[in-house]
């Protein structure tokens, strides 16, 4: 050893497995209901009778999805679960285990990868998911994590993109723009000494799945649902297009903390719509059902807003049209966020 | 558009997609008993009353895992999906769905990564597993491949590590160091215009997961097995930690192929006991249950070969001693092969 802090490296693929292991909380060990944990071929996991299995998987890559000079491990931890978990939430599932692959260089420090497990293995705890396993391999050009998370259906059923009706109010969790006005913060821009800035940066590096939601939303009948990771014009489309309708949103109505709009006034807008991250869910859900939905969703400490509704799909395919704010109805064109667009 | 083929950057993301769901065959494709597949938030999928659930994950690195001067996309393809199979295979599961999620640097040429996706999917419609979704992401420092497989049980047991007792047999299925021989004409080694090198070339790039045989050895009652991706002296360990059991191994009777020794005479042991990646199973039995293992790996169509036996460990622990070759016994020392170590 150097007179360094003790590197991946230096305590070799194997050592740090085990290291790795005793970072999680023990609720988030594989535990007696998996046959097999960390460190055999494969985990085994037995679901509850009856249910279905719901399976997702997110990368996220440096220099792409996350900065070591924006985040902390602990943080890129939690997003790296959390943005899995987003996505069981989006399905209406329970989570119950996930695997990590961990792409690293080799001279990480040791304990930065245990802050990663920390912050991992404790929303891992927090909502039930066990971690099992994974693997870690040498990434000479960038470091990437990429987590699989493993839900199950709770009687049966999930939530879909492809069942919006025309007559469905739509609707968003939460609050838009968080994420992508404390991205602009890390960026450098607006001004990151307000005391509401710390808020907007922590919404962007340790996003909140919405799985009570998404289960609540399973029980009162939502039509479809996913999580808003791509923004609202990146992520509306899509349930439009799965479930041919097209949509008419009110941007007075868009949910945007009131630090967003203090911090960026001339932008706030395009960081509500188009900033993404956010990692709230949107969904749709028969109009005679909004009451119901309203109070399921306060009872889970959630809130939920109805931003606009859902129309018939004209002779040329989804449309979604905007109004309010000032402004007449105007389209918003289709064509979802390109992750390869851009600085690529 | 160029003038040169249409790459990932001007297919676009969600183009890519839609494009590479089609190269897959429709075997492969996620199907009815997926509620969704491909497009969706995550997959859905109902494993069989009373059965387990089997989860592992792999990842490939360009540069650590796998050269594009060395191997087509097809294999590729082949390969990423193979890795994790093996996997299952060693736990005696069968396999059902896989994720696959790329980094990409954005240049590639749609046509590779169709071809990344056929070879993919013909292993997948051989072996019964349906591809369901994934995740595409920006990768601009190196191309990496990470799949996540998911198999099931056949009766609720699986093969775990720690289950070798003293007095079974240590057996591998096929033969060891075919991988690594074709890795070192790959790399200029040895002879690459041999009427067999072909073979040890596709042994490296095409790996055959051992899908039935795993199941024969749960069946037959094997004691313990893991897939060989580390080499025998690499591998062996791990189950011998496990079982807490030591292990006497005659060089003698390990299965190496003619051509293995024929092209490389100074390494042929080397390639066989620490080449690795020759994705065979490794395992142990009962010696009253040779026989059996012997007759049921025949019906299968693979070949197994006893290559030692498992011994009490020593106050000292496991160890494993290897003797024949006309060398006396000698112990060879733990110590898995490190994946941060040599060239990192």
């Amino acid at each position: 050893m150097g007179q360094g802090p003790r590197t991946v490296r230096e305590a070799g693929e194997f050592g740090l497995i085990a290291e790795l292991a005793v970072a999680l909380p023990e609720a988030a060990r594989a535990g007696p209901e998996l046959g097999i944990g960390i460190g055999d071929d494969a985990a085994v996991w037995t679901p509850s009778p009856g249910e279905a299995v719901v399976v997702t998987t997110d990368s996220l890559v440096e220099g792409i999805h996350f900065r070591l000079d924006w985040t902390d491990w602990l943080s890129l931890g939690h997003k790296a679960l959390a943005v899995n978990l987003s996505d069981l939430a989006a399905m209406g599932a329970v989570p119950r285990i996930a695997t990590v692959s961990l792409g690293l260089r080799g001279d990480e420090p040791v304990e930065d990868l245990r802050n990663l497990y920390r912050g991992l293995g404790a929303l891992a705890a927090r909502t039930g998911t066990r971690i099992a396993g994974g693997d870690i391999v040498r990434s000479p050009h960038g470091r990437a994590l990429h987590v699989t998370a493993l839900g199950e259906t709770r009687g049966g059923r999930v939530l879909r993109r492809d069942g919006a009706r025309s007559g469905d109010v739509v609707a968003v969790s939460g609050t838009l723009g968080a994420s992508a006005a404390g991205m602009a913060l890390l960026a450098g821009e607006g001004d990151r000494r307000a005391a509401t800035a710390d808020v907007l940066v922590a919404a962007h590096l340790r996003p909140e799945p919405r799985l009570a939601l998404g289960r609540s939303l399973v029980e009162v009948g939502a039509s479809a649902a996913m999580d808003l990771s791509d923004g609202l014009y990146g992520d509306l489309p899509k349930i439009l297009a799965a479930s041919r309708v097209s949509a008419r949103i009110d941007l007075g109505r868009l949910p945007v903390a009131a630090a967003v709009r203090a911090l960026f006034p001339e932008r706030w807008l395009d960081l509500a719509t188009r900033g993404g991250e956010d990692y709230e869910l949107l969904f749709t859900v028969p109009s005679t059902r909004w009451d119901e939905v309203d109070k399921a969703t306060r009872d889970v400490g959630s809130t939920v807003t109805a931003i606009g509704e859902v129309v018939p799909a004209t002779a040329a395919g989804p449309r979604m049209v905007v109004f309010g704010l000032g402004g007449g109805e105007r389209e918003i064109a289709p064509g979802a966020f390109d992750h390869f667009e851009g600085d690529g």
